[in-house]
């Protein structure tokens, strides 16, 4: 796995440095769903081959129609594509919204030589809208007719799928895996901080590994769990969260089928793609001031210290004081302290960029003026929970909560 | 229980409407604790006889040593006494915290004739700095001397107690119970929306009805769940919330001493004077321009409809919307869907005041500018979010998130 050690996996918008996954088409036209003009609008991927596929989708009850419809289709072996819409997030719509979900479906399928089913669904915009189809499959004939391998075609999907993103997120990834150069593209749009009555986070992994459809499942959920589900601006989980994975097998290495070395390093790769891509997400937080990587270690297991880590994240009063360079420990122990994590106080220790403020449970002198400095003059800060209950942790991404935060989505109307 | 339709139970901070439980007596001083000058830091309450005590405290397991100390004395059936500072919340000061927490229940103790386990202690204030134990002493021996029945010694105690509240928070209630006019005075400090580093609700509720000590805790409990637990600003759980009942006999009713008619209507009683004190708090919030009552009706458990409208009242995207007189019914409905309370979309209705915007899980066509402008010109909001799964109910207040609140918090500086 010294591959690893060499490879690239970072997030760029300059599609002359993309290296994509073999055996995909991308598009990404203006349909005139949304009020911008010439604002890209209707997303669709397309795999030569049929691939396995993988998905991961909101936990909300309230789950929008590709939501809904989509999550039955996965884990498959026989998936073609993906089609996405922005501006209307197809959610609280009712049997109609779901019926128009798998019209998309239909739609791309056709024109791909595939039925619906075999075409997963996306949308992410304003809640409580009909589509209104005849735009809707309009665009979609439109890309599929614009369908293509190239970079500029990967920028315009990326493109199609924002909202209130201030630039399009893709990592792209080489490595060697099971006997082939195999490759990794992934896309995001979000709302690390949800956007104006936007409410989601997308997220589309594909790579021309070849693997089988529960073991990218399974990789696909760790994966997830590890990066997107670690970044945190409000805590408000939307109605329309989805990640897919593909997986095309057009590198021509040997078939991923069982738990060995080559599942590991998949799991480890697509992990790294999703870690850069939920960084982009945490990086483009509306409204924020301050980038936080938060890291919570030394618990029990990797769930408590999740769990911890988002507790924090979430709190305004912590996030409040980001804002405002205040290094006030206090409120960061005690969010520690009703995250549900048992511990003692004396068994934790909190670190704030280089400086140890609060040492297994007691306060530690230090000055605050020069503490405020490092907080002032870094947009990116790092902080450290300490605990000696394990060796579990976990590393969380989140930001302040800003006067803009509050502006952006308080003047912002329906 | 016909009494109950008459009685008074309101607050209010006019000392001369007051009728004050028997038995009891207040006081509040200046000791020199806080940066303020002549502001009054030390409060101490005093039964003629011990007292049945009740308890409830936070659960944060970074608790304060007041907390850790007092927790252990309830419920008993022999307490004197309360004292309290405010400018020091004596929280993350380790075993020399705890020390001085049971020194100052010894010194109130002292002069009162009773143990320091006898006296229940609270702070509230800074996090992370040890009791100045010299001022805090002289404060309380000074209390001692000032204790009085009076109203107006009320007043001090419950000016005592504050931090960043703009008023006092007093309910007084009296009604018959068990064969004599039994009398509730309810004090109240807090931070629905806590203060700048202040970190602490807390309430104290004296009454002389008789009334054995688990029977008053068990009541404690319940009220404290219908009332202070269904208030949130931002979620941010303290380590120094508490809240005390004592209840001395000396109205000279029937002791109650089982489950039956008298301890019902007691519970009810107790519920309705924390409910009072409860909205005291959530009026005061700090940086607030609205106060939502939020109701969830029709859950199979008290826990779910709490649960559900917890969730909805700390979205920051509620509160943004809320704070903005957006009617954004699909950020209400898409928090309800990731409270944990399992639902489907269909079971699912939302009012915003008068107006239903979301039926059975359809949205309603509404005029915008109606509802924007209910929310406009009402400091005092309703809603209601009705599933049809069972018959219970939760109450909850919360405030929309403001740029003032941004401000107050993220400005102060450690």
């Amino acid at each position: 796995m010294s591959d690893h050690a060499t490879s690239v996996c970072s997030h760029s918008n300059d599609p002359s440095t993309w290296m994509l996954a073999k055996g995909y088409k991308f598009a990404g036209v203006v349909s005139g769903l949304r009020s911008e003009p010439n604002r890209r609008d209707i997303g669709a991927i397309v795999s030569e081959v049929h691939a396995s596929a993988a998905g991961v989708f909101t936990l909300n009850r309230v789950a929008a129609a590709p939501v809904q419809v989509s999550r039955r289709r996965v884990p498959a072996a026989d998936i073609k594509g993906i089609v996405c819409c922005s501006g209307n997030a197809n959610a609280c719509t009712g049997a109609q919204g779901r019926s128009d979900a798998e019209l998309m479906g239909v739609t791309l399928g056709a024109q791909v030589g595939v039925p619906g089913d075999e075409i997963l669904i996306a949308s992410t915009g304003i809640i409580g809208r009909p589509l209104p189809m005849s735009i809707v499959g309009a665009g979609i004939l439109k890309a599929a007719k614009a369908l293509n391998d190239t970079p500029d075609a990967l920028n315009d999907f990326a493109h199609s799928i924002l909202t209130t993103d201030t630039g399009i997120k893709v990592v792209t990834l080489e490595v060697n895996l099971a006997g082939a150069p195999v490759r990794f593209t992934g896309i995001a749009k979000g709302a690390a901080m949800i956007g104006p009555n936007m409410a989601t986070m997308l997220g589309f992994v594909l790579t021309d590994a070849a693997i089988a459809p529960t073991l990218l499942q399974e990789a696909l959920v760790k994966a997830v769990d590890r990066t997107f589900n670690c970044i945190s601006v409000e805590g408000h989980m939307s109605t329309n969260d989805t990640v897919y994975a593909l997986a095309n097998g057009e590198a021509g290495g040997t078939p991923i089928t069982s738990h060995g070395m080559h599942y590991q390093q998949f799991e480890q790769d697509l992990t790294r793609v999703c870690s850069q891509l939920a960084r982009a997400i945490a990086e483009d937080a509306e409204g924020a001031s301050h980038i936080v990587e938060l890291l919570v270690e030394g618990t029990a297991t990797e769930a408590e210290a999740r769990q911890m880590a988002k507790t924090i994240a979430e709190s305004p009063l912590v996030k409040t004081a980001l804002f405002g360079a205040d290094p006030n420990w206090g409120r960061i122990v005690s969010a520690a302290g009703y995250s549900g994590v048992v511990f003692d106080e004396k068994d934790l220790s909190l670190h704030l960029g280089p400086y140890l403020l609060f040492d297994q449970g007691m306060p530690v002198p230090f000055d605050e003026a020069v503490v405020s400095k490092y907080m002032k003059d870094n947009r990116h800060l790092t902080a450290k929970v300490t605990l000696n209950h394990g060796n579990a942790r976990c590393q969380f991404w989140t930001c302040d909560l800003t006067l803009e935060y509050v502006k952006l989505n308080a003047e912002y109307t329906t």
